[in-house]
């Protein structure tokens, strides 16, 4: 009988690792596929492949999709400015998600029978994977070994050195997760509600003291240069960016959440470029755009976030608010002034010639020739008048 | 003939001094008052007062009404997290509102005739004034000058001059206006849209640069303790909290947001104790509260803020979204640990009895016992449900 | 060994009758509890007792709990004008949390050891009954027999057949759910998505074809009298109502809508007090509440109705929702004139002392006093500012 | 000195017709312009044209918009079943819009100087022109004698007479404005809070009795087609419409509302075609969009009527809107069944390829393959984990 073909998601951890050499003595060939959203370099990417081959893996790919994570998503965080909970920017839910389509579509491309994933039954991770996979892959058997056995990393590792494979997987203290949009944190005081993590947790140090000044522009939204470079490219923008920003420490914190599960969740995070852009991006709209134009950006982006994060990225609702969120962005062209400290940053000001604030028409706090006394003390009557009418009808009543 | 008799909204400055002298003039009994809401020091009332009677006033008085600003309003800008656009604690828009409401009660306690304030047909206060003037002073009449005449500040010197009043009016390069709830920076840098207040613009010069670590008490939502001491006085909780916080340098920004008369404004602040406060009191939150809690109260809170800054505090929706907002804290109750820094601060965690993350039911990511890897296949297959079936219905009809 | 104790929520049809008979042999001590939420009739309690009795129920209780049901939900729904889907009085999801949250008392009051429902895996009531029992009656084991087994009819009456117990149990073709809030009519059409119920499908029929008017009175948002009548009991009010209103056969419909599982759900009903009593309600508040009070109710009103509906009337959302709920009703009291036609309705108007539509300050389209035609131009251009601003801005630079 | 080109909004009235004749004696050329949105009749048109030329107007013109009218506004009211405070599909509101939008082209493209209407100071409508026209018509002046000279009807006939104009100006009981949208009927009851309008108030007479079935097509939103006849052209299918439902004489009701200008307002309509379009579109979109579409979809469509009523039509918001609304149509294609009856009508259900209700993978209430009993404990389990934490929380605390 021939081997079922089935795609699993792999990252080289103990856990993949064991899925590969288990999913293969139970029949399977396994095809290991490391969907990159901006999370790998190139020793990384050697090394699972090595684990991948000693695992017994019939294949391992490497699946680049860094632009269409960009495209797909990234982009409409930043129009957005989605920060779960004001905080977080959402570097593991987005990538899940992307990473759970590139997999669908890898298993159709290769005619896959299966496809497998490492979650836990504990996690948010394992309705990313679950839910896209049936909504989209109609007739592959979704296999998840991790969360049926669960199994300590100790019985993992006895697994494999019963089937001759003995490799060192000691554990960091720290579980990390790199992408393109942030780096997440976990372990140790995450699990608590009162420890911050220290210093060492994170894994870009603070390299420079000295303040930098950056410009940071915008095109329709989308962060198209720094200083005096353009990037058409705008995943390379990003990786620009970040790899100045990081040097400062800058765009950590903890984020407390919900999970999809209902449980509340901490984890620590550093995402230095994903804040800049998230701030100056949002700075900029509040110059550009109009104020009932922020209020529902606002609300439509949170939700937004929310969806993405608790796996709804499929949702035709997603369709729209992208719609929507691509419309809001017509204006939001302009500069950026940024400042770089250790652990912070500030926002100088923005130029755009779509700056509302800077039109004729009208200054704050300066007398202007657009209206006078007399027409401001019409509009507050007028402005004013549901709510004379109730005291006074109240007042009366009295 | 008897003289009018007028209440002027009175703050020792050049508009409203030229106000008492031009309005006493005009044949009415100038009542100037001075309405406290924790911005003025004694140095400042005195020198106020003797403006006053230099100008000829009938009456001076100070009206002291921080805890009617704290219970009416700050106790729910708190409970909200309110930060106009996400930054700004609205220091000078809650204010506005208390002072108003607090002539008015005097005007009519002393029978007066008139109201007036020295606001100008350019930004948002005369609204704030008028409007509730009008709401609830029917009868009261509403003056105006500095609006009506449009009087340059040389126009005004010139005026008292003439009157045989010759002062120093000498103008600070920047606007100040202090309170309970932070201190607002306006002028030369915030009138451009792409240049920030420099260090000195600000009233509170950094003064300690060793980190320090406090924890704030939280009960039912409110500020109750900071280390060891406990506040029955809330207003002496954040005076106290500010005195500390503001050696720090923290709490400045630089607002950009919609003026309600529909231009856009620019304005710096510093508002340490302001921005602690609501950082900490919404981490305590998203451990408190349950995620649709959270959700909607930063609907109406953001919409409560709105309402505020734009002169709507009267409207009878404040008074229920107060009624939610109160009822929201019930289970806000524990501490925060917070570490002070120059320029910034780090939330570190907290402690509660009513934190839902440390509860024995479930903690996120690890095994635990309330459910099993059936369970959440069961969860996810009908979590998912409508996506499935919408994926499963359009791929089917292609 | 003594026999657990058990609570089953029972209802008399054959499903729930099953689960007594083969709970009772299983080794339970059976006691069926029928919550009354307003649909049951004297005969109907009396024939649910007898069969409890054949069936071998250790006790039969009938728990009315028609005070609570207003108390604890109706009343919001009616504050909150709630409709699902804009239809919906949601005659059915509101009494089934009301019904579990007895049966939890219950339960506990008699230290039961577990507790029943008849519900299957394919409905919205499982979840209501599971949720409650599982937050609120912790330890407490839930026996769920129908969901278990997957049971057909025919099944269930061999069951019984064997056991003993022949009876008749005829299935009517359509499932009838009747309370305080309305009756709801399943089956048949409502499977399809294009066929109407026909009139025989409806239990109330048209009796009256001459039009009748009705004065409606309502004290701060509840239904206090009709006609010269006044109510204390509230309950008495709405039952008054729903005998004079279904003789026209009015409050009929279909509600479509999204069920807790993620699939589309068709449910006939008819609710003709609900729907007068809630269409009134609003009327009224049209004229009493500010606008922004009707927006946020509605948005909350909404959201509630989609949590009870959703099985989540136990997340503390829900408590402070009805906080804000309450506080809206302060003004809303007056009459609302009603006429009944045979399956309609007309609201011709209200009377109110807190009209807000006949204060003096303002009577639209007619001149009046509190403003003139140079206030009117003033309020315009302010209020207009921003759009002008824009216009004249992206004018200029094309 | 030659006169000065001016555009009159221009409707054949006596206020439109003293304006010209007063603008005319001013030195004005008097173009008098009547922008047809689906009211006018040809005998309309004949008679304003003879009155404009009597008053002696330098021109007379009518701009047909109909098209421009569905296709830039009434489309997006579909999309979102716009029908404000839950009643009113905006007959008027929204028609004022286009109005103004297309006086100001007009007057652009023969070179006004000045753009005239006839409101008064009182309703909504001065704030629709004045604002559109300070929008997009910069350095054009906006003239508006009626409000200005605040005239009674003798003082305007008066002016007329002593101008050598005699005509018949009686008024009717009612002012009605007719449009593609609807009808609105004010006058005489509905300056009341209490009072219903009579029968003969409405235009459409009800003429027939005999109930008639009707299917409306729905291609992406858009009514498509009435029974077997498809319309390529959409304006005629919603005239088609009113003429066949008009004689039912439903869709008649009385809105009550929140002016712009603070007060309340009351006012009838009569729009069979608007208000069927609407309940059949919203039917049709129950089954085919998802729970969030349509929740998201509620929310931006009520604040997009809100705008339109609020003269807020040119706020880029709404273009952000209507990106989002003509997003979420792209399933809402099938057939509404409809039944009309004498002053109401049935929804009897839809047909549609894109029903969600009728997919394979799940019917409501049904046992079904999707899931099974132990997916649905699952399932509740989880979803129901975060009250269940809390509410265990809490009672452990008690």
């Amino acid at each position: 009988m021939k081997n079922k073909k089935l795609v699993l998601a792999y990252s080289g951890g103990l856990d993949t690792s064991y899925a590969v050499r288990y999913l293969s003595d139970k029949g399977y060939d396994v095809h290991a596929a490391m969907v990159d959203t901006g999370g790998f370099d190139e020793e990384d990417i050697l090394e699972a492949k090595e684990k991948a081959r000693i695992m017994g893996a019939a294949s391992f790919r490497v699946l680049d999709v860094q632009q269409a994570y960009y495209d797909q998503c990234i982009r409409y965080l930043v129009y957005g400015n989605v920060l779960r909970n004001n905080t977080y920017p959402m570097s593991v839910s987005a990538e899940r998600m992307i990473q759970a389509l590139t997999l669908v579509k890898f298993a159709k491309d290769i005619n896959a029978e299966a496809i497998a994933h490492g979650s836990t039954a504990a996690g948010n991770d394992q309705v990313r994977f679950d839910l896209v996979f049936s909504a989209l892959a109609e007739g592959i058997e979704i296999i998840t070994p991790i969360r049926d056995q669960n199994l300590s990393r100790e019985e993992e590792m006895d697994y494999l050195i019963k089937h001759g494979i003995e490799m060192d997987w000691s554990k960091a203290k720290y579980s990390i997760n790199k992408g393109l949009w942030g780096t997440s944190v976990g372990g140790a005081e995450t699990l608590t509600s009162d420890q911050a993590l220290p210093e060492e947790a994170y894994p870009s140090p603070l390299k420079k003291t000295e303040p930098r000044d950056l410009v940071l522009h915008f095109q329709k939204g989308e962060l198209s240069g720094i200083d005096s470079h353009q990037y058409i490219n705008k995943v390379e923008a990003i990786k620009q960016l970040q790899s100045i920003a990081q040097d400062y420490a800058i765009g950590r914190d903890i984020h407390v959440g919900d999970t999809i599960i209902g449980i509340k969740g901490r984890v620590g995070f550093e995402a230095a470029a994903p804040i800049l852009i998230i701030k100056a991006h949002h700075l900029l709209e509040k110059h550009t755009l109009s104020k009932w134009q922020l209020h529902w950006k606002d609300q439509l982006a949170n939700w937004y976030g929310m969806m993405i994060h608790e796996a709804k990225f499929l949702d035709p609702v997603m369709r729209d608010i992208e719609a929507y969120l691509e419309s809001s962005q017509e204006t939001v062209t302009g500069t950026v002034n940024v400042r770089l400290h250790p652990y912070r940053f500030e926002l100088q000001g923005i130029t755009s010639e779509n700056d509302l604030m800077q039109s004729k028409a009208g200054q704050y706090g300066e007398t202007n020739k657009a209206w006078d006394a007399d027409d401001a003390k019409g509009f507050i009557k007028i402005y004013g008048n549901q709510d004379i009418i109730y005291h006074q009808l109240h007042k009366t009543k009295k």
